[in-house]
């Protein structure tokens, strides 16, 4: 079966985003910091339709985290920042415009039902019937490629706790945010076990990836 | 003026003791294992009047950790595992026998007042009068070499939060508490603001090292 896993950045102390998340800024304050690394790789700007960037640590680390991916899991409040109904939420066809950056079927997790929305390149599929269902779905769009979990932590702690992770990636800002959206509450203790994977750094991002051990 | 610094042992979530320490056991549920590297190096034993231990990545961090050090800060929790007043204390001359492994002054934070205790090369002195005045008798006992806070968190995050932490050095255990006591808690947001050092890894742990910026 192909793996399951997550890249995800995330700050020194922890967080995913920082406090006080809204519309106008879904990553809380100084949560826009954690991706700098990311937003200044040559593969993220090809990704969203910009020449230029750097190449180096970050940009390989950046080119190998979207290789061999058949699918992508995605909780609502990463496809939207919103909640509740679709109807009331002004970024119902997500944030990322006409050519959303996945080009392989994305399953969100939601409890609102609705249509597939074909963007281009991108088919988004949501799924009201929790994890296990969106995780059944997107193996089986992947078929012999990996399954990706694009965020945000509850998700990744979702896979974790249901032990059906192989592997993950953070990718640590040296940033301390103070307060925020953890990535590891509620996990941990005697499971998962962890292996040390590989570790490379840059000046804006230490990249620590983790096997884990079943 | 020297440098004042932290090292310290954490889990990948972010804390330095696990659930629910007690006095048999302090570092709480699964606290341990966030030191198995520093055990098994070679520095560590010979520090400790043991034979053998593992030259290597983690032995050369161990050994760097301790050179060039004037005199330590510490924690009452940290000496002794205890808290109130002295005489009830089981451990009242620390963890560490006969012979601390530390060999410069150490100086503990608390609030009972005590005479200093003259151990096999180790003077530890007790300081009431908070987080300031013990760093200058520090700095002071230190002269011209680093002083260093030996721990626990909280004495990091006084440091932290005063402004006067030059930089530290996390080692990150391949590990999930899920729980105990976080390093950050209470630092963060604007301050301080940091530059990533050097990071090294072994499969046993991650050493991320930060300057602090001024």
């Amino acid at each position: 079966m192909a793996r399951l896993t997550f890249d995800i950045s995330v700050s020194l102390d922890g967080f995913v985003a920082g406090p006080d998340p809204d519309l106008e800024q879904p990553l809380g304050a100084g949560g826009e910091e954690l991706h700098t690394w990311a937003f200044a790789t040559e593969t993220f700007r090809r990704q969203h339709g910009l020449e230029g960037g750097e190449r180096g640590v970050d940009d390989d680390v950046a080119a190998e985290s979207v290789r061999g991916i058949g699918a992508y899991l995605m909780g609502r409040r990463m496809f939207s920042g919103g909640a509740g109904g679709w109807e009331d939420d002004p970024r119902r066809d997500g944030w990322w415009g006409d050519e959303p950056p996945f080009h392989v079927p994305v399953f969100v997790l939601t409890h609102h039902a609705r249509p597939p929305l074909e963007l281009r390149g991108t088919t988004f599929h949501f799924v009201t019937e929790g994890f296990e269902a969106a995780l059944d779905r997107a193996r089986t769009a992947a078929a012999e490629r990996d399954v990706v979990i694009a965020g945000g932590a509850s998700v990744a702690q979702q896979g974790l706790r249901a032990g059906v992770v192989d592997g993950f990636q953070l990718h640590v800002a040296p940033t301390l945010l103070g307060g925020g959206t953890p990535l590891f509450e509620g996990v941990g203790g005697d499971e998962p076990r962890l292996e040390v994977d590989r570790v490379v750094s840059s000046p804006a991002a230490t990249h620590l990836r983790y096997r884990v051990l079943r």
